[in-house]
């Protein structure tokens, strides 16, 4: 059921540092490195870094209440989040997840990719947090 | 510089328990999920979970001085522990980490693909251990 490996989701306390972590010493170039984008609604900003075939996702914290505060609290350098996969249709993947006893986080919402994601409890999944994100139409 | 994001290693307590993970509650098909390999000059026993465009390693300790039962010890159920990008070149990459300032763990050796790896310090990448990994040739 899950398709392509979307991306990787590492919080950071900077979304700036962490490009030029990929830029200088990965080597990415910087039309493989996106805008920062705030996501108010979500208590994040995100940016992208393209690998060939994937994407790492860079998470800073957005706001007094973004979700992420409480894990750079305990990771400060920053770490990996999540692991987020493609899938065809959300809410078919969100009924089969509980159906199969999984603990969904909340209702699809729309992701930083545009299109309709769920997250499912890392205790589910041997302590990885896993994003399920509708592939974007015409992908 | 760096290629195809290869893997996201997430170390476990149990491959069996986690290849059911993978296949009962994400659906993928036994045809995906290769045979548990030991790799006792490393301390750990690997598998792959593939997905389309990348895999999932998996990593449970092999002996007692496993290099991830600290990591096991901190993050019980398991968790995210590592990104692998692959490169061209071990030991050009190697060079050129460590001329930017990277801190490379150990010598290039060989990985669960069949080809040199190198570890880059979390330090470096925003609280992420890099994998390098060379390219399989043919590929």
């Amino acid at each position: 059921m899950i398709g392509r490996l979307n991306h990787v989701g590492v919080a950071v306390p900077s979304i700036e540092a962490a490009k030029a972590t990929y830029r200088d010493l990965y080597g990415v170039s910087d039309a493989d490195i996106t805008e920062t984008k705030d996501m108010p609604t979500q208590g994040v900003r995100v940016a992208f870094v393209n690998v060939p075939n994937s994407q790492i996702e860079l998470i800073e914290p957005l706001g007094e209440t973004s979700p992420i505060i409480k894990f750079l609290e305990k990771n400060p350098q920053g770490g990996q989040h999540h692991v987020c996969f493609e899938v065809a249709d959300i809410h078919v993947a969100k009924a089969e997840m509980a159906a199969r006893g999984a603990t969904v986080l909340g209702e699809p919402r729309i992701g930083a990719h545009g299109t309709l994601v769920i997250f499912v409890h890392p205790k589910n999944s041997n302590g990885v947090l896993i994003e399920l994100m509708e592939t974007p139409k015409g992908h």
